[in-house]
C-alpha cells in the first residue's frame, strides 16, 4: 500500500509526541544542547565558507546557517527519530562543486539548475517513502554500518588534524630564528620591481600610481591589496612570518582534546558525590570550551577565531531568498535535471538511512521506536524547500548524531568505583535537537560572543568527537586483535564461537572496503561514493559464501555484545544444572542435592570466567547477585544439615 | 665499640661486592643509566650555574660537574647502598649563599673558610659513624619519611613548573600582536637619550663614543653590551619580543611528561609480546628524550638548550684545584668554622639518612641489606675531598634515588592484561650508579651532542620524576580520602582497623608539618630547615599521646600494605576455618565435613572481598590458586559422594 510504512511510523510516533517534550526536563539535556550547539556551529559555517568559495558566493555561510537552522527545526519537530542531527556532509559539497563547474562551462544559471535538481530529488525521496523503500534498511547490517561509521569517524579525525596542519601553512613561523638578530629582523612592504599588467590595472582602478603610495607604511592587508612585495629577513613565502599563533593553536587543540576526554571520564572517578561527577561529565565539552576561550582571551595571542555572519541577508546582492527553478536556463534543463537528481537521491538515502540505523541500534535501548519513512519524508520535504530558497542541503551527520546520543545516555547512579555504571537508555526527546537549531538560527545575533571562540578549540572538539565515536565500533576491537597475543585477548563473544583466522578474514575484508571507500572519497570519483556504500551491502551478501550462517550471526549481528554473552552464560549454566540434576538423582540424599545444585551454578560460572575474561570479571561479579546467592546457599546447606 | 656499626656494614656488604657487578648484566640497567644520566645532568649543571652566580664564579658549572662525578663514582663503588644517587640539594645552596655573603661582608676568603667548614663537617660525619649515630634512623618512621619525601617531590614538581614559568619571563612574547600590522613591527637598538655615568664609563673603556657606534645595526647582545636602548613596537621590557620560543617550550614540556608517562605504562598494555613491552617501558624516559630532541631539531625553533662547559679547568683563573683551608684568613677561622660545620652536619645527616631509609624500605624487597654507617662514611670522606678541591658538596638526592630504584624494578613477566605484574625486587648493583657518574664526568667531551637537548624537555622529565615518585607515598592516598565518599573508599588495611576521623587527624598533622617545612624552606630561615626535619621525629613521638599503639602500628608502619592485607586475610581465614571445624564436628558424616570445609575457605574469602575492595578483586583472584582449589574441591566432594 502506498505510504503504508509512513502511516505506521506516524501511528507509532504520535503517542509519544507530548512525552518527547516532557522527557527533556533534565540538566543533561541542557549540557547536550550547549555541547552540540558548539559542535554544530563550526562545520555549518566552515561548510558554508567552502561552498561560498566554490560557488563564488552564491551559497555561503549565512545561507548555510539559515538552511541548517530551518531544516534542523523542522526535522527535530516532526521526524521519526529526532535524535539524529542533520548536518552538511562531504559528498554533498563535492556534488555542488561539480555542478557549479558544469554550469560555468555551459553558461547555465547554477542556482536555477540546482533548484530543479533539488526539487526532483525531493520528489524522488517522496517516491521512496511512498514505496516503503526505507524498509530496505534491513540489509544494512553491522558490517556495512560499521565500515561507514568508521569511515566518517576517521574523516572527522583526519580533518581535525588536517585543519591544524593547514594552520601551519597560514601561520608560517620562522624556522631559523636567530634570537640575537631579532633587532635586525623586519618585513616591510615595498613596491614591486616589475609590476605585471594586472598590477598596473589594479593601481589604475584605484587612482594610484607607484609614487603616491607610501609603501613602507602599508599594513599586510594594504600591501596585498596594492600588489606590493614583502621584503626583509622576517618574511615568509606569502608575507611576514607570524609569531606564536601556530604553537598556541597546537596547545589549544590538544588541551581541548585531553581536557574534554578527562572531564568526560570524571563520572567513573572516586572523588566528589555522584551528582557532581555526572554533571561535570555531562557538561564536559561545554566546560572545556568555556575554559579554553577564557585562557585564550587571557593569553591574548591572536589565534584564528570563529567568524559568524553579522547580518541576515543573502551573501550576494543579485539573489533573493527565492530561486526560480527555470531562471535563465532553457526549458529542457527542468527535465534533464532528473538524471543528476537520481545520483543525489542515492547519496541522500544512503547517508540518511545508515546514520539512522546506527542511531536506532538495539544497543541504545530506545523505547519510542524508529521511523525511517518519516525521517526520509522530512529530509525530502526540507530538501525541496531549501532548494527553492537557494540554501544548501542537509542530511543526517553520523558523528554529530552519535555524539548527540552519547551525550544523552542515562546510566545507573549507584556506581561504586571500578564498577562500570549500568547503561539504562537514552533520554529520547525532541527538545535538544530543536534548541540546538533554534540557537543556531539565533547565532547571527550572538556574533559578539561567538567571535571569542578560537577555531583550534573547535578542531579539538572534532577530534574528541571522532575518537569517542570510534569507541563503540566492534570493527576496531577486531582490528586490535591483530596486534594482540592470544593470551591477552579479551573475552569477546564471537571469539568463543568463531575461529580466530576467520575473524581476521572478516576484519580484513571490512578493512579493505574502508580503504577503498577512503580512496574513492579522496579521488576525483568522489561522486560515485554513495554507490560504493551501496556496494558494501552486496559485498556483505557475498560473504555468505565463505562464512557459515552461524559464524556470521556472531560476527555481524545487531545484538549487543553484553546481552549475547549473558545469554550464552545462562545457556551454559542451564546445561550444567541439567547435568548436575542427573548426577544427584543417583544420590540418595535429596536435600543435599538441593544444596549442592544451588552451589554449583556460581562455581561453574566462575571456573569459566577466570580463564579468558579478566577484564570483565569484577564488573560481572559486582553486578550479579550470584555472590550473595552463593554465600546464602552455603548457609542453607548448613541449616539443612543441622536439621538432619 | 667504636666503628662497630661500620664494621658490621662492611662485613654485610663485602660478600656481595662481586655480584654487585655481575647482577648488572641486563638491558634494564642500560635503560636506567641513560635515563638517570639525562635526569642528573641538568640539576648538576643548573645548580652549578646558580652557585656560580651566587659566588661570583668561584664555584660554578664545571666544578659542580667534576665534584658530582668524583663523589658519585666513589660512592657507587664503596657505599653501603649504591642505589642511592647523590646530587645537589636546595639547603646546601642556601647555606653556600649565606656563607658567601658573610665572607664578603667581613672580608674573608670564601673558598678557604668553606674548606675549613667542609673539613670540620667531614670530621663530624666520621665521628657520627664512629659512635654508630646512624642507628638513630630507627626513629625515622613512615610519618617522617613520607612528609620529607612528599616535600622533596613537591619541590621537584614546583621547580619544574617554576622553570617553565621563568621561561615566560625570559622569552616574553607580544600579547597584543595585530597580525595586520606585522609589516610595521620592529625593535631596533638606539642610543640612550641620557647616558648615565656608568654607561659613559663603559664607552670610554671600549674606546667608543656615541657617534662611532652604528646603533641601528647592533644585534641584541651588542646593544646590551653598549648599554643601548631598544625602541619599537616589537619591544618588550628587556629587548625584542621573542616569537614562538615560549609556546614551543610549553609543548615540549608537556609532551615530554605525557609521552614518558605513556611509554612507562606500556608494560600493562595488551599489544605486542611481553619482552617488547617491558623494553619500551624500561627505556621510556630515554626514548622520550631522543624523540623530543629529534622533533625539536626538525622544527628548528631556538628553544633554550643544555649548556655543558667545554673545557676542563676552574671557572676563575685565580683558583686552582686545591684550596688552602687557611688562605688569607686569620688563624682562628680554622676553629670557629666548627660552629657552622655543626649545622651543616645536621643537614647532611638528615638529607642522607632519610633518603637512605626510603630506599631501604621493606617494600623494595632488597636482598643485599643496607649500610647506613658505610653510606655516611663515604659521604663524609668525599665531602672532605670536595672541600679541599673547592668543589660543591653532594648528598643523597631523594627524587633521583627513588627514580633510580623505580627504573630497576623487576616484575613478573607472565602478566595477563588487567592483572598487575607482581613486584619481585630491585636489580641491586653498583654499575648503574657508577656509569651514570662516569658518563657525567665525560660530558665535557660530549658537548657537541648534549647541546641539542632542549631544557624544557629536561624540565618535563623532572615533572615526570616528581609525579611518579609521589605515587608510592601513602600520605597522598590518605589526603585523597578527604574528597572521597565513604562508599568509594578503597580497601586500605588501616581503614579496616582505625576509625576514619583518626586517620584524618593523622593526615592533617602530617599535612601541617609539610606546609610548615615548605614555609621554612621558602622563607629567610631556610638554614634551620634540617632542624625542622629533625623536629618531625619529635612530633611523631608526641602523637603517641593521642593515638593508641595499635592504631599507629597500622598508620605508621613500614610493612607494605599488600603484605599486611594478605596476613589479615589469612588470619580471618584461619578463624573461619576454626569455626567451621567446630560446626562440622557436630555433624555425623565426616567425609562430607571434609568436602565442605575445603569449600568454605574461598566462599568466606570471597564473601568478604566483594564488600570493600572492588579494585583488587580481579588481581587477587587471578593470583591466588584458590579458584582452582574451589573447583577441585567440588570435584572431590562429588567423588566422595560417589564412593558412598
Amino acid at each position: 500500500r502506498l505510504f503504508g510504512g509512513l502511516i505506521l511510523d506516524i501511528q507509532r510516533k504520535a503517542p509519544f509526541f507530548l512525552s518527547d517534550f516532557k522527557d527533556a526536563l533534565s540538566l543533561q539535556c541542557l549540557a547536550s544542547i550547549l555541547f552540540l550547539y558548539c559542535a554544530c556551529m563550526s562545520p555549518v559555517i566552515t561548510f558554508g565558507g567552502l561552498l561560498g568559495e566554490a560557488t563564488q558566493g552564491r551559497i555561503s555561510a549565512i545561507e548555510s546557517l539559515f538552511g541548517a537552522s530551518l531544516t534542523g527545526i523542522a526535522y527535530s519537530l516532526f521526524a521519526g527519530q529526532p535524535l539524529t542531527i542533520l548536518g552538511s556532509t562531504g559528498p554533498v559539497l563535492v556534488f555542488e562543486k561539480i555542478l557549479f563547474k558544469f554550469c560555468r562551462d555551459y553558461d547555465l544559471s547554477y542556482l536555477s539548475l540546482r533548484t530543479s535538481i533539488g526539487l526532483w530529488t525531493a520528489f524522488l525521496c517522496i517516491v521512496l517513502v511512498a514505496t516503503d523503500a526505507s524498509s530496505l534498511v534491513c540489509y544494512i547490517t553491522r558490517f556495512t554500518e560499521e565500515a561507514f561509521a568508521a569511515l566518517i569517524c576517521i574523516i572527522f579525525i583526519y580533518e581535525a588534524l588536517e585543519k591544524l596542519f593547514h594552520l601551519g601553512e597560514v601561520y608560517a613561523f620562522n624556522m631559523h630564528n636567530d634570537l640575537d638578530k631579532l633587532t635586525l629582523y623586519s618585513c616591510v612592504c615595498s613596491e614591486p620591481e616589475k609590476p605585471s599588467n594586472e598590477t598596473l590595472q589594479v593601481w589604475r582602478s584605484m587612482n594610484k600610481s607607484v609614487e603616491n603610495i607610501a609603501w613602507s607604511n602599508l599594513t599586510v592587508s594594504e600591501c596585498l591589496e596594492f600588489h606590493g612585495v614583502f621584503h626583509g629577513s622576517a618574511c615568509g613565502h606569502h608575507g611576514p612570518y607570524i609569531p606564536d599563533v601556530l604553537f598556541w593553536s597546537v596547545i589549544l587543540f590538544f588541551t581541548t582534546f585531553f581536557l574534554s576526554s578527562f572531564l568526560k571520564q570524571f563520572k567513573t572517578k572516586r572523588y566528589f558525590p555522584t551528582k557532581v561527577r555526572s554533571t561535570i561529565s555531562d557538561f564536559a565539552v561545554f566546560l572545556t570550551i568555556v575554559i579554553m576561550v577564557l585562557i585564550d582571551y587571557l593569553v591574548g595571542v591572536p589565534s584564528p577565531k570563529l567568524h559568524v555572519p553579522e547580518k541576515f541577508e543573502p551573501t550576494r546582492k543579485d539573489r533573493g531568498w527565492f530561486i526560480d527553478p527555470l531562471g535563465s536556463n532553457p526549458w529542457w534543463t527542468l527535465l534533464i535535471a532528473a538524471v543528476p537528481a537520481l545520483l543525489c537521491t542515492i547519496l541522500i538515502f544512503m547517508d540518511q538511512q545508515i546514520t539512522a540505523v546506527i542511531i536506532n541500534r538495539k544497543e541504545h535501548k530506545l523505547k519510542k521506536g524508529c521511523g525511517y519513512h518519516l525521517d526520509l519524508l522530512m529530509v525530502g520535504v526540507m530538501l525541496g524547500i531549501c532548494s527553492i530558497m537557494g540554501l544548501p542541503w542537509f542530511v543526517a551527520a553520523t558523528v554529530l548524531s552519535i555524539s548527540h546520543v552519547n551525550s544523552l545516555k542515562v546510566e545507573s547512579e549507584c556506581s561504586a568505583p571500578g564498577e562500570q555504571p549500568k547503561f539504562l537508555g537514552i533520554r529520547e526527546q525532541r527538545v535538544t535537537g530543536l534548541m540546538i537549531f533554534v540557537l543556531m538560527g539565533l547565532s547571527v545575533f550572538m556574533t559578539s560572543v561567538l567571535k571569542f571562540i578560537p577555531m583550534p578549540v573547535l578542531y579539538g572538539v572534532f577530534l574528541y568527537m571522532g575518537v569517542s565515536s570510534l569507541k563503540g565500533i566492534q570493527f576496531f576491537d577486531r582490528i586490535k586483535l591483530f596486534g594482540m597475543p592470544a593470551k591477552h585477548q579479551p573475552d569477546l563473544i564471537y571469539l568463543r564461537y568463531v575461529p580466530l583466522w576467520k575473524v581476521h578474514i572478516f576484519t580484513v575484508v571490512q578493512l579493505t572496503c574502508l580503504v577503498l571507500l577512503w580512496v574513492i572519497k579522496a579521488s576525483a570519483a568522489a561522486v560515485v561514493f554513495p554507490m560504493m556504500v551501496l556496494a558494501l551491502v552486496f559485498i556483505r551478501k557475498l560473504m555468505d559464501l565463505c562464512f557459515t550462517k552461524r559464524e556470521l550471526s556472531w560476527l555481524d549481528d545487531l545484538m549487543p555484545e553484553s546481552k549475547k554473552k549473558k545469554e550464552d552464560d545462562k545457556k551454559k549454566k542451564e546445561k550444567a544444572e541439567a547435568e548436575r540434576m542427573l548426577q544427584t538423582g543417583d544420590n540418595e540424599s535429596v536435600h543435599l542435592a538441593y544444596g549442592e545444585a544451588n552451589l554449583s551454578f556460581p562455581v561453574k560460572t566462575l571456573k569459566y570466567s577466570i580463564d579468558p575474561s579478566i577484564v570483565n570479571i569484577s564488573d560481572e561479579m559486582a553486578k550479579t547477585a550470584q555472590w550473595k546467592a552463593l554465600a546464602m546457599s552455603t548457609e542453607n546447606a548448613k541449616v539443612t544439615r543441622a536439621n538432619l
